[in-house]
Formats: structure tokens, C-alpha cells, sequence
């Protein structure tokens, strides 16, 4: 049985004076000790020696008091100071920080795997079509609770997310993402040209309708607000020009869109800016390029737009799913994770261009992306993608992706036997050594899906058990 | 709760003279009738309109007699006949043909997932040291028993099979699958070089062993033989020569072996064999390549090989998941299916180096690769490949492949809402058309896995439940 655990925290509140801001607001005041193997990466296997990056306690004890993690380390080294607490022991899984989704569609989720289209004609055929649904903000609501289940469902504990262009569906993502008290970061969607009508906004329309959800919830409980244009085709020069605005006017709320995924999206944005270097200066021009922006794909970038990424800041959400899916192309990891010019990287499922809500199945995909140009990604290089370098690429390093004191206590809980065929491929758990956690771990990625994921814990809480 | 039914067939019987040999052995002589939505192909969609090759029956019955098709069609036209039979109805499921894997090796299933390497550094570290174990045929049975219930959990009813070197390895699957009643092609792998010693046989051996093998399993009951030399690396010039000596002994057994998956190999090759043309060369001059030849993977293949294996009526097992999970490269769906020079082509998952026992998420991978290409393959394309597509690439379209009468009752129920992400992308079944059943199919086909699997049926017996 698998169930989706609501928190009973009140959703949709009258707005808040900035004073009653919190950090987060905490599911309980209880205190929560969990026993069990533990693995997170304290640095980036990229750039440091896997074995300086990845923290491993077979027999760990896990503290957590008001959603925050107090303690963390051996369970002999910790169990006469916390004797006390009952203590929910995990005997034979894996505990890993909650997987970060750099980049994904919530209105998009009825639509997966539609078929047969690349990138454009998949925009107009399916999915302007479906996001107009989400003008009801019943039917978002319906639907955004449906998403936020599957995303816990799949170990996804935050997540970078589009809503559609009515400020309705950002509304109602909110509302369901406050009721199950997760970290999640969301914008409305900016697109006043090269759609249907029905799904326009304009230039100055998306900058007062932006403000007025940044106001609204940005900071609120663990919400935080991304201004959203949907890409370079979407927007006019002044609808670029005034989300630039609104990152002056709200320097430390993110900027989320899309770059660079295909080739004829690339040629498109060359015609439509001919003033412009390419597609990444469209974005800097407009002052859309910083250390909160979040660019999904980087499937066609140039080596001077990685080294401009690089030097910005800015982050790239890659998304392998979606780029075998729509016939993209081969993300360059070796270009992002250059040490020259090292980019921060995270991983999106990118539903519904994505085939998948897991973020396993991502790691499973990106891993072919990265064998097919003869680099294949490391267990341990993955796992860091979606768990700390997902939480660097949303400047969330202080609050998420490992098990550092201090962090907010999102966390899974991972069965390596699952399944038959995993039980017959993991035959020891807790794994004895780093090398054996790795073939472990990375059978798990290879070989697993939702069902992997035996619990799901926000703030502390347990939020969906599998 | 998930069951995998043994039927109570005798196995492991003494030589069995050749006249006591039947075209199958029938599970049970009891009628059958299942009234259900049923899909299959009686063309092939690649060269034909997909409306002429799909067969969709909304509500339809299918009555089987001892293990055969006695009667298809719809139930409004059948009831009347059949109304005294009990029904077995699957409301709201979609009944496909059982699905034919045309490559996969029983001995590596343990070894699914090996992380980081291409196919030849992939074989000496991962593979070989996994396949002596087979050489202990109280293993080898476990192992094989294991197998076949992963199969028919993932709806596979046919498969091509490599086993490991040792003639103990191929008693033991043919037990097994005789246990279940199954039809299953395999055969003792021939290797006599460029292999640890522990895996080695000789060129005179391994034709005694086959032979031998033949005269023992091939044509009893279900089974069938494949004369199996691993591939042009590991096989000496007169091993190859004695392997189509055996051919010519036996000309309706199977060949099945390897070529041209991966470029180090095809050098490689080259490089042993440089008096031959190429690759399928070294097959061909020793007799290798014929209308009951099967070459697993031809991601490498010039165009002059698709030609030769177009007029020498050949197959080409295709395996995207593996070329993707070792690198290999991207299959030329459209060279394999062009109209000038068409080739049989089945789909195989090619576990180990495959990274799933599913043909779907095979389907999956094998649309990603043609996407690459910006040439999906359709939904009934993809089904033709799992199904009639295979039992051409098997010379079995007289006995498997889709629901005319007379052929093998082996088939499969499928729950197109088996996960709530399904149930929210296929909300109304049975499709009501052609066009609906194409989108439902492929939502299966992206998004499912053994889950989508309610029950495999075996020659007219349930042989696994969901």
C-alpha cells in the first residue's frame, strides 16, 4: 500500500506582512531520530576525490527537532546522548537526502509522453493546448496536488516548476506545495508572442502579474518565487526587458527558463534576435543572466556560452529524459563540469518533455548521454547532481542536499531490493565498503524506479510511505 | 501480490526418440475463453498502411484448444458459439500477443547494471566471471528458474538465449522453460579464444557438445536449438568453420551470435580476420548467414552488410538499451527497414549488458534512439518489433506473433492505468479508436514497465499473475 501523507498545516492564507516570514515553517515541534545506513556527498565528485565527497555511515542515527537537522552521525558514536528518543530504524535501506528537480512542468503532468514531435511541434500539438486547462484554478488545484504526490512519490522533495501563464495555476501550486510544507520554487509563466492566443500575456500584463505573486509568496513558509519567461521565442525584447526589471527590484528571487534545447529552436531565436551574439546574449542583454538563474537544457550551447554561464553564476537545469525524448541531442557534461569554467549543474525531469517523474530514471538516462560521448558519470557523480549540485544550482547549499547539522531534514528512505531482480543484483545490504555502496547505487539508478523509494520525509515528517 | 504459476509438466525426461516429438506440448486440454479489448499486427506498419496491419477488437473473445487459437474475433459475432464456455473477461485491459525478446543471455542476469565500461573491457571484467558460474548446473537451474519467471513477469513469452559455454548451462534452461511449457530458443556458447581459460572450449568440442545438444533438446516440445558462437572475437576460424558444419546438419536449427556492436569490436575484428571483407564476412565464408541466422546488435553495420543480410533473408536482433547502457552507438532503424533492402528485425533486451528485462522500456530506449535519428518509430511500429516483427526475425510467424487461428495460444493482459500516473495519462479505456488505441499504447510503452503486466498467459495457461 502506498500513501500519500498530508501534513495539517492551514494552506492559502491572506497574505503575510513581511515580518512573519519564517526560514520555513516547521510540520512539528516533535523530535524525529532515524537509524539506518546513510549516504550524502559533502563536495563535488567532479572536482574533488570521490572519496573526500561521499559520506557513508552504515549504521548512522539521523536527529531532527522542528524539520531541522540537529545531530548526524555513527549511531554508537551518538546513541548515549539520545538514548531517550524512540528511535524509527530503517534496517537493510538507505537513507540519501531528498532529490532535488532542477527543472519541470507541473501543468504538463497529464501530458507526458506524448508522441512523435520535436520541440516546437510538440509546444503547439500538445502542450499549449493542455496548459490552457489551467486558467480553473479547481482543475490546477486537482491537478497540482496529483503532481506534488508523484514528485514525493518518486523521493523529489524540491523542485524548480513551471506553472502555466494565469497567475491561477501559480496560485493553486503554491497552495497544495504549502499543505505539504515543501521547499518549492515556482513562477508564472512570461509568453506575449508566438503562442495562442488563449495563452498570451503581455509585457506589462507578466511584470504586474509577477510582482504581485512575488509579493504574494516568495519566502512564504519555504515557497519561493522564479520570474518565468518561457523562452526567447516566447517573449518580445520589453517582456525580456521588464523581467530584468523584476530581478533588480527582487534581487534574490530566480530566474527561470529555456536555452538551447534544439536545433531548430536555436536557428529560430538567431531569426528573431538578429541584433543579438546568440541565444544565451539574448537573456544577458535583457540582465537575465545571474547567479539565481536557472536555464534549462544547454543542449546546443557554444564553449562561450558555458564560459559565460560559468562566470555568471548562473546554473543549468540538464534533462535527459527529455532530451533523448524530443530527439534534442547529447548534453555535454564535460562542458559544464569543465574545470576551467565550471557551471553549476543540476538534474530536470523536465515532465512532460520528460518521460519520467524519477529522478532515477533521469540518472539512468543521463548516464547513456554520458556513455554515448564515452564519459559515463560516476554513482556517485549522479547522486551529487540531484541532491547537493541540484541544491547548488538553486543557491540552496544552506538549507538542502545532505545531512550537514543545520540543513532543513528532507530526506528518503531507499530499499536497494525492491524489486526481484534488484534483491538478485543487491544480495548484501547495508553495503560493506564505498566501492560496494557504488555498484549498489548505481544498480538502484540503473535498475530502479518509484519503487525504490520506501519513505519520503519534509521537514522531518513523513510525508508518503511506499 | 505477485505469483508466477508452474504448471505440472514432467521435466527433465530421458532422450526422447525424434517420433515422439510434437509440435508443443499442450499445458492442458481444457478450452479457454477470455473476452477482452485485443490488439495485434498482421502486417508490418514499416511497409504497409498501419490501418491494413492493426487488428483491434474493442470487445472481443478468443477461444483456445489445447494450447491454440481455435477461434478470434469479436464477442458479438462469437457468442453465440462459445456461450456455454466459461469466460475469463479483462474489462478495461488490453490484450496483446506475448512478446518475443530475439537476444538475451540467461547467465548475466546477475550482472545487470555492471557500471562504466564499453563491450570489451565490459566482458573481461563483468561477464566472464559471472558466466563460469553457470558451469554448476544446481546454479545454472536456480539461476535459469529465476530468469524465466522475470521473463514472464515482463510479458516476454519467446526468447533467443544465450546460455554460458558449458553444455550443463543449456541443460538447465531447457529444463526450466520445459517446466513452464515455454517456447524458448537457446544454445551453448562456442568459444575458443580470446577468453579466460575457465570459458574456453575447443573447435572440436563445442561441435560435439552442440550436436549433442541438438539431438537432446532441439524440437522437444517447445524448445528449439541456436548453434551460439559468441562472436567473431572469441571464436577460431575452424571453430567458426564447424559451427556451419552443424548447420548444414541440422538446417532448421537457429544461428545466433553477435556482430558489429560496438567500433573497438568491429577493429578488432578486422584486425583477426583480415583476409575477410568485413564483419559479416567472417559469418558468411563459413557458412554463418542464412534465413534461421540471428546477429544481435548491427549498430555498426555498412550498408553493403544490411544488403547482404536483406538477400540472405537473415535477422538482426536490435538492442537499444544495451547499445545506449554500453555506449555502443544508435541502431539505423531506417536502413534495417528500408523498402529496397528490407531486413527481419526483432528487438532483444540483451540483459546483461541490457539495463531491463522489459520490453517496453526496451521499446522505450529503441524510440529514443530513433528520435536521435528525427525518425520516431510509431506505436504499432513498435509493438510489430515485440511481436509478429520477432517471429519473423524467429521463423515462427506459423506458430507466434499475433492472434490468427492456429497459432500458439501465448499472450499477454496489460493494464494501460497500472500506476495513478497512467490512470491520469489513459483516463478512458478501451481506446476508442485507432488513433486513441496509438496514444494509449505509447503512454504504455513510455511509461510502464512489469507493473503494466496484469498476466501472462502461456499456450492458453496462466503462467504469471500481477
Amino acid at each position: 500500500m502506498q500513501r500519500v501523507l498530508r501534513m495539517g498545516i492551514a494552506v492559502n492564507q491572506p497574505e503575510q506582512s513581511l515580518s512573519a516570514l519564517k526560514p520555513f515553517m516547521p510540520a512539528s515541534d516533535v523530535s524525529l531520530a532515524i537509524r539506518a545506513a546513510f549516504l550524502d556527498l559533502i563536495g563535488d565528485p567532479f572536482y574533488e576525490k570521490e572519496q573526500e565527497c561521499v559520506r557513508y555511515i552504515p549504521d548512522g542515527l539521523l536527529i531532527v527537532e522542528n524539520g531541522v537537522i540537529q545531530e548526524f552521525g555513527s549511531y554508537e558514536a551518538l546513541q548515549s546522548r539520545y538514548g531517550s528518543l524512540p528511535i524509527t530504524a530503517y534496517p537493510g535501506k538507505l537513507v540519501l537526502p531528498g532529490l532535488i528537480d532542477t527543472h519541470i512542468h507541473y501543468p504538463q503532468m497529464e501530458m507526458i509522453a506524448a508522441y512523435g514531435e520535436q520541440l516546437l511541434e510538440w509546444l503547439n500539438k500538445y502542450t499549449f493546448p493542455t496548459e490552457a486547462k489551467f486558467k480553473d484554478i479547481t482543475y490546477a488545484r486537482h491537478m497540482a496536488a496529483q503532481f506534488l504526490d508523484e514528485l514525493l512519490k518518486n523521493g523529489t522533495t524540491t523542485a524548480l516548476v513551471f506553472a502555466a501563464v494565469f497567475p491561477e495555476s501559480v496560485d493553486a501550486f503554491f497552495e497544495e506545495a504549502s499543505r505539504r510544507n515543501l521547499r518549492m520554487i515556482a513562477g508564472k509563466v512570461m509568453m506575449d508572442r508566438n503562442a495562442p492566443n488563449y495563452l498570451r500575456d503581455t509585457a506589462e500584463q507578466s511584470y504586474l502579474d509577477t510582482k504581485a505573486l512575488i509579493q504574494k509568496w516568495h519566502k512564504r513558509g519555504r515557497l519561493l518565487y522564479a520570474i518565468t519567461p518561457r523562452f526567447a521565442v516566447t517573449s518580445s525584447e520589453s517582456q525580456l526587458e521588464l523581467a530584468g526589471k523584476l530581478r533588480q527590484e527582487f534581487p534574490d528571487v530566480y530566474l527561470h527558463t529555456h536555452l538551447s534545447e534544439n536545433v531548430n529552436e536555436v536557428a529560430l531565436v538567431a531569426k528573431l534576435f538578429p541584433h543579438r551574439q546568440g541565444y544565451l546574449d539574448v537573456y544577458d542583454q535583457a540582465g537575465l543572466v545571474g547567479e539565481r538563474s536557472v536555464f534549462a537544457h544547454g543542449v546546443q550551447l557554444t564553449d562561450a556560452e558555458f564560459q559565460r554561464l560559468s562566470a555568471a553564476k548562473a546554473a543549468i537545469a540538464c534533462c535527459p529524459t527529455s532530451n533523448l525524448f524530443l530527439g534534442s541531442g547529447l548534453f555535454k557534461f564535460h562542458c559544464a563540469k569543465s574545470r576551467q569554467h565550471p557551471v553549476k549543474l543540476g538534474l530536470g525531469t523536465d515532465v512532460g518533455g520528460g518521460s519520467s517523474f524519477s529522478l532515477l530514471r533521469t540518472i539512468h538516462e543521463a548516464y547513456l548521454v554520458a556513455q554515448l560521448q564515452g564519459r559515463p558519470l560516476s554513482p556517485f557523480q549522479s547522486l551529487f547532481l540531484a541532491t547537493l549540485g541540484g541544491a547548488e544550482a538553486l543557491c540552496l547549499t544552506d538549507k538542502l542536499g545532505n545531512f550537514t547539522v543545520g540543513k532543513e531534514a528532507d530526506f528518503i528512505v531507499v530499499d536497494p531490493q525492491a524489486t526481484p531482480l534488484l534483491r538478485l543484483r543487491n544480495p548484501h545490504v547495508p553495503a560493506a565498503s564505498i566501492e560496494h555502496l557504488a555498484d549498489q547505487l548505481f544498480a538502484v539508478m540503473t535498475l530502479g524506479d518509484d519503487r525504490v523509494i520506501q519513505a519520503t520525509y519534509v521537514a522531518g515528517s513523513l510525508a508518503y510511505q511506499g
